[in-house]
């Protein structure tokens, strides 16, 4: 999987992917006047909102970047029926060709890993009936736990190849506070990055990078340097950059010499552009999904700018 | 929400959790069979059979235990129709005068926090209409990516009474790999128990214990029993109870001397303990409700015996 994500940033000559965060004050009013209508204030109409908008910025994008990286929290908060919206999402991106990026962060012991495993990037087996769930191609999960607690997100991505983005330095601001204590010299960040590069050493693919990735945040530059050297098969999944107030020039040395190495994730930059004063003086809110299609273009340019 | 726990634990003279973890090999072929004929070899039936076997569980353990922890993996691997299979199951719980502990082990960035913690402890603002979604009064986190991320939910756990559990030794068999490596002197684990503990100091209640409390597994005897110094006003949630191997003497240090402090949780020794060679001799499968029953008095007693 991780092949047919390079071939396609590669081939799109972007190495980024869209985040898709929605939240109620993204959504042009028009579309929540008509889900308000049909559904009232609802959860219902919120997740039909989101389900809509996100069809519109896949139909603008996906000829333009490789990947959408749907974060599966904003689905969770409106019940189960925003998961399904998460599901729909899911299904129409991959449709459209998108390579998916689950940003789910879960971390639990072996046997629950195993369930989540097997609904995001395995198996359901119900007696001799196999289900794909919500068919994630990649999904971010956390390390904390250790070795048996990735294990079976691991045994999948060999079974039924997929990807793993694991956490290894993030981008929030508190985030040193556990992830850069220092052990015998060494920041916690590096020994994580290090499991992770071990986790992935059978999975290395054609471009040299491994199945099993990493998240190293834009927002600290000086450590995406670090990492990338201490890593160098692992793939790196960059959140951070715009909104979070990472810039291409901070994030560049997560790239290798061949501008390969890295995916960049933006969410609002992209999918709430027409809200931003740089477009909408030329879009209108009818017109978000223009708007979220030049700002993908506008990225694309910022990082090619630094990579090449 | 923590004085509410402790009230009951006192009042049922035991400090156990059962754990909602259903799985399909848990469950009597009885009610397999009669969902698969209603609704085919599906999600779906796996979702109703998991809601059934909740209720007969609860119906049997409400007025013995003070609290339930559904493991919201379990739900999740069935797609959309398991989120709401785990809906229903708190919503049927909370009926019944239990707490809910919801073990979504959750953690992310502030923004995305903010989603989760609307979604499980808070509520979700549509216009000017408020909704509690999954209602659970305590849920489990990971603490790794540091303040930011935690800060959503202390800031609903002030606003709705809730209360968290948050990740600082954990139960698995590699959770040593991270959590036990040292830095000067002190232990990752350490570390992070006395910042929860910090982030507590302000919700502690009647009974000296803060709504803010942590994981703590039963497997690390001597770890429990350090943490329980380093911590002495946060409230422990116990796994590794029964089928993980821990024993009521293992995680005897995790109580203070009035044997408070810590509630432990049992999950399949109890839901299953109708397939167990010490329950089965005295219960069918249709009888798998009372078995537990029995398997919670036995654990209650176990308990008891080395606290008392």
């Amino acid at each position: 999987m991780i092949d047919i994500l390079i071939d396609k940033i590669i081939q799109m000559e972007n190495p980024s992917v869209v985040g898709l965060d929605p939240r109620l004050n993204f959504i042009p009013q028009f579309i929540k006047d008509e889900m308000f209508d049909r559904y009232g204030r609802t959860p219902k109409a919120v997740a039909e909102s989101y389900l809509m908008f996100n069809k519109a910025i896949i139909d603008e994008v996906y000829d333009i970047v490789p990947a959408v990286k749907p974060q599966i929290a904003m689905y969770e908060e409106l019940g189960y029926i925003g998961i399904k919206a998460y599901m729909d999402t899911i299904n129409y991106a991959k449709e459209k060709g998108l390579v998916i990026i689950g940003d789910i962060k879960r971390g639990d012991i072996f046997s629950t890993a195993e369930s989540y495993s097997n609904g995001h990037i395995g198996r359901l087996s119900i007696e001799d009936e196999d289900y794909t769930i919500y068919n994630e191609d990649f999904i971010t999960i956390h390390p904390y736990m250790g070795y048996d607690s990735v294990e079976p997100y691991i045994k999948d991505c060999k079974e039924y190849n997929r990807g793993l983005f694991v956490l290894v330095k993030t981008s929030n601001p508190n985030s040193g506070e556990i992830q850069d204590l220092l052990v015998n010299g060494q920041k916690i960040y590096e020994i994580v990055g290090k499991l992770v590069s071990k986790w992935g050493e059978e999975f290395i693919g054609k471009y040299g990078y491994s199945q099993i990735g990493a998240v190293v945040g834009a927002t600290h530059p000086e450590q995406g340097k670090d990492l990338r050297q201490i890593m160098p098969h692992t793939f790196f999944l960059v959140p951070g950059y715009g909104a979070q107030g990472g810039t291409a020039e901070d994030l560049k040395d997560c790239f290798d010499k061949k501008a390969l190495g890295a995916i960049v994730n933006s969410s609002r930059g992209i999918i709430a552009a027409y809200k931003d004063d740089k477009y909408k003086k030329d879009y209108s809110d009818k017109e978000f999904g223009k708007a979220a299609r030049q700002a993908a273009i506008d990225m694309r340019k910022d990082l090619q700018e630094v990579l090449i």
